[in-house]
């Protein structure tokens, strides 16, 4: 068997030259240039309607901000806070901070370069298979190995005597974790809950088939049914960045746990989470949204199993190729906080400085303006970076002051696209707005926000 | 714009030197022996309940075929079709053919060394989105465009006035499907039909989350129900490997082909499919099961709209980075066909005469032995390939003759794990079995069935 191997390996390595790599290398920079050129006009232009809310899809919305971005010029960079001198292209240009697309995190893993890229030959990893004896037998075990590792060194979530399962981004692991808690021998579907302010796909994505099992009721607070039902608890909160526990505390109550945002860039880390199913995402973690994947950390053998079912009947395992790309990732995260004596290299401090001049910026727009307000967060300390700080979360949670009764609208008007209160089961004098866009669309935006009069 | 691009471009190149991409290359040579250990060690072990049927989870199965892998020493290679040259080891191992998973592809894409290679650094395809102007935002342009030249290469499949949907394999596809055509003003749930034999997750997919959209219906043969209903119309059909039509035929039907084998290792290409939807998937044209991508083929805009919604519900979108290794792969197959002089290059060649190797292999086994029969085909002519010649199917459609009942415990007790015909909904008389496992189980599987005797 070795034998076999280290021939066909011979034979794949006489063949995969230097001369080849570079070949390769400059073919994939031409298309690098290329897309650069493709990112950086979808980002100047605007996109809406994006993940279930919306009544117009995506494609309308997008023609509608071509048309705007067409019959605009536009600034390339706008860095200063002061509105005096922004560009005067970008006052009309749509700023879309509906969606939470990380793409503030480019910059970062620019600068590290070869670090964390992937090269993968086109005869590995073609097996649905990445270990048959694992219980979850799509699972890289590289990817699994580099969770467990990022956990320890961040201190975050507790991964002994846990399964993990990696899931199409922790949106179909949250549907794994409603298939896996359901009761199965229940006539009628069990309730789902969460405490509003929720994150508004929730509803949409639990009721869109009409399953059976599982009904989405609401509101946590005034959840009031006996019997079993399943409690959201997303920690720090999508859309308000608050730090959470669960509201209903009743006998028969499972929770799902989660935790996407509960990285340092985001909030100080108060101790490692020990539920029963946390959920995560390398999309708010490292910025890789692209890639679609997340993992659950589940306690339960049986739940476990009966998760990974799910992801199988409903896509036969999770791409190879991304868990591979994610595995590399968050090792080059490992790696950088345990180089701690490098100045800005490690990623959380990277990540945690930047919110830390986005947050202070939101504030200053904020106050200029008077016609707005964003939560204010109680400081803690982070066990991680190891200083008291408040919480700067990926969204901002704003709400109109005054008579502006619909500040979706309200904003729409201003050429600033957000998600309104009511997708998140509380009042349309609130929205959520993306904390996380790339450096020109946020500077254009606080820009704009402070210069809002009534 | 473009300065900045060039810019950044500029940075990236300059850090990404030969050096960097020889030691990448060399750490990823270490981890590829030490995987092509892995795959040989649980290849050669086996592995069972996968894909949906079984009621033992995988994990007990691989265990217990661990045990048996432990208990007998392992043969690397069995090249020889007679029973005597059979090594002696091999008397005893289990041969897992009951899921398709298409190992048998590896060969060829060694021996295409780096052509399929992909490099993707760190900070590229981050966003959500590939193309916000596009009905399906998350589809990869160059993907999509492959997709196209493959099917004018192939001409199986007709591209124009089409919107392709990308999905998570074509599994996630098909649930795509069926929320999207599902009348979702109606109070019960739409009846979906397939004529038996029919694939065997059809039925668990369709009913597992109890959608009140949607609900299996059985065989489309006995299908008598007024109204509307989906047919699910598998050409050539799994398992049996027949080319298919819709049987049921009532105004209010809609159809979703699968057409996952419609490819020319497979069976003769007589015209382009020219059907309202068409699904393919990676998996079964190219061998590449461990990237989960299948595509759509979709005539009706709103139809391709709601199947984009779905997975945006489902899953935020498919994997960018196994769509661009999908794009390079299917960019090789098509100038694999269209450098048709070089012998032995073009994949369908390639593919083709081991699939016919295959299955004369098979019709000696079955003839030798006398307790089995397979379908005869009739032959057709395949104007890709330009020759006459019998569908030599991915799955063996076996049939137990004479007094053995279930022929799936049969094999079971003769080391061979196939799928049994209730599965597929017709007598347990029936199994199927894949054609696409690596050389060594293949050929030890046929040389095993050639010495069963009752």
């Amino acid at each position: 068997m070795l034998q076999f191997s280290l021939r066909e390996m011979a034979k794949f390595l006489s063949v995969f030259s230097v001369r080849n790599l570079l070949v390769l290398s400059l073919a994939l920079n031409v298309s690098l240039v290329l897309r650069v050129l493709v990112l950086h006009d979808s980002q100047n232009g605007s996109f809406n309607g994006f993940f279930f809310e919306k009544q117009n899809g995506p494609q309308e919305e997008a023609h509608a901000s071509k048309r705007a971005r067409l019959s605009s010029s536009v600034s390339s960079s706008s860095s200063s806070s002061s509105p005096l001198t922004m560009a005067q292209g970008d006052q009309d240009r749509v700023i879309n901070l509906d969606h939470g697309d990380p793409t503030m995190y480019e910059n970062y893993w620019q600068k590290k370069g070869d670090e964390t890229t992937i090269v993968i030959p086109g005869w590995q990893f073609m097996s649905y298979f990445s270990d048959p004896t694992s219980l979850c037998w799509f699972l890289e075990p590289e990817f699994a190995k580099q969770v467990v590792r990022l956990h320890k060194v961040v201190g975050n979530a507790v991964t002994e005597n846990r399964h993990i399962v990696v899931g199409t981004g922790s949106t179909q692991l949250f549907q794994a974790a409603l298939y896996a808690l359901s009761p199965n021998t229940e006539a009628e579907p069990i309730s789902v809950v969460s405490a509003a302010p929720y994150y508004s796909s929730y509803p949409v994505i639990t009721d869109c088939l009409r399953s059976g099992l599982y009904k989405w009721a609401g509101d946590a607070r005034s959840f009031s049914k006996n019997g079993p039902y399943i409690e959201l608890v997303t920690s720090p909160n999508n859309p308000d960045g608050f730090v959470r526990h669960s509201i209903v505390n009743r006998s028969e109550g499972i929770l799902i746990h989660d935790l996407a945002y509960y990285w340092p860039q985001y909030t100080p880390i108060s101790s490692p989470a020990n539920y029963d199913l946390m959920l995560f995402t390398v999309s708010k973690s490292t910025g890789h949204a692209g890639m679609r994947i997340g993992w659950a950390l589940v306690k339960d053998e049986d739940v476990a199993k009966r998760m990974t079912k799910y992801i199988e009947l409903n896509t036969i395992g999770v791409s190879k190729d991304s868990q591979l790309r994610a595995a590399t990732v968050l090792k080059v995260i490992s790696d950088s906080c345990e180089r701690s004596d490098e100045e800005g290299d490690s990623f959380f401090e990277f990540s945690y400085h930047l919110m830390a001049k986005r947050w202070k910026q939101l504030r200053e727009a904020v106050h200029q303006s008077g016609l707005f307000s964003v939560p204010d967060f109680p400081p803690q300390f982070c066990n991680f970076l190891n200083r008291v700080f408040e919480p700067q979360p990926a969204f901002a949670w704003v709400k109109c002051e005054g008579e502006i009764e619909d500040c979706e609208s309200f904003l729409r008007g201003k050429k600033i696209l957000t998600r309104g209160g009511k997708h998140f089961g509380v009042s349309p004098k609130y929205v959520r707005i993306s904390m996380l866009d790339r450096d020109n669309n946020y500077d254009t935006f606080v820009e704009r926000m402070s210069t809002i009069q009534s």
